[in-house]
């Protein structure tokens, strides 16, 4: 019989926000699948991985590339596809992990939707999502009562920002490190700086929380970092 | 010493799905305060804390008004505050539990900054919202590369429902059950009925993930049930 994929999610980073689930599926699974990529995601994804299973696997590192040139990307995830159904095919699970949530900007979705589309059995086991983590380091509320939350995964290049800005209370954009100074001078000529906060590598080491980060330098604060604006403040 | 207070995020219901932090906290704290309103949201919540406990605590049940009086709200959240600062001041520790996410539609969060600007110590523990559990589910993506995802508490009342429809390829709504036919009939208007899955009791024993929707009546389904609409489609 065919092994199962899990798509698992293993939250921010801290290895205590792991679920019970996750936990179990990792230990069982008989390959650890993990993406890498020209960042540094792939190494710390796999380092808590480890630390969650203690115990010997096949690791299958996967590359997908950082770009967006779309063959490039349909290449990358049939070529990872086929080396997990390898997998499969010879009767193990494999568990493909993914920092944070995998239905939230994860490459999983891609690899799970081919594999049940070629007859695998597939489930996704949902995860702490970066920015959760993030607003409870802040000490703060997302949403209250019927205020909707706008999440944002690339600011630089969003082109409606001016209206999520008038029609939403609370806005998270991830991913802030590309374009620090510009985000900065937007927020501001809107505002919305002081109302803002960012958390960088939450739940690590490194952890910054910085209610007045204008001058915080791309390079003190890692791909891991979001900023978390709320009309209504954030102290 | 006085006792420390955890907001915990408890997931979305499954018990595999609370987090290995969630449930030392909720080992460790020996007072479980647990909100409590008409619905039935109290008994879902501490039926999931207890079992993850597995020992006998102070349950402490504390009641909140489904309503929107401010001075209703503030009164309860006053006296909510005073009961768990008692349980502080005699050095015991307290977990706050709340289904998904505290910084997600939480009533934790106006307890938590209550109690630290009154000096004491408290932490906020993130959790699996229930919408990533919703997406996991269903096997979709909430939101891939650069789109943006907004998140809509209770549609039935959102003034900018165009404007948002607009802006974003990823819409999750939320506690759709108190509208549930005039929501299909305007996703229908919109043309994005069929793009539209709807999930209710993820992870519950009366679980349901229907994509032709426009049927099901509002007592067939649970406060917990969220809609997916992504303009791509959730197939």
């Amino acid at each position: 019989m065919a092994g199962k994929l899990y798509g698992v999610g293993i939250g921010p980073g801290d290895p205590e926000l792991i679920t019970i689930k996750a936990r179990r599926i990792m230990g069982e699974a008989d390959v650890i699948a993990v993406p890498k990529t020209a960042d540094e995601k792939a190494s710390v994804a796999l380092e808590i991985a480890l630390e969650a299973t203690e115990q010997k696997k096949e690791i299958l590192e996967l590359l997908f590339p950082m770009s967006r040139d779309k063959e490039l990307l349909a290449k990358s995830w049939e070529s990872a596809s086929a080396q997990i159904r390898e997998r499969l095919d010879d009767g193990r699970d494999v568990a493909f992990i993914t920092l944070g949530d995998p239905t939230i900007y994860s490459t999983y979705m891609y690899i799970h939707k081919k594999l049940l589309s070629d007859g695998y059995h597939a489930e996704v086991i949902p995860g702490v999502t970066s920015f959760c983590a993030a607003a409870a380091k802040a000490g703060i509320s997302l949403g209250e009562n019927n205020e909707a939350i706008a999440i944002i995964p690339s600011a630089y290049e969003c082109k409606n920002m001016e209206n999520i800005i008038n029609d939403f209370n609370s806005i998270v954009l991830m991913k802030v490190w590309k374009d620090l100074d510009s985000m900065a001078a937007k927020l501001e000529g809107e505002g919305l700086l002081d109302k803002s906060v960012l958390i960088s590598n939450c739940g690590m080491e490194n952890e910054i929380v910085e209610y007045d980060w204008r001058s915080l330098r791309s390079e003190k604060i890692s791909y891991f970092s979001t900023v978390i604006i709320k009309k209504n403040g954030v102290k």
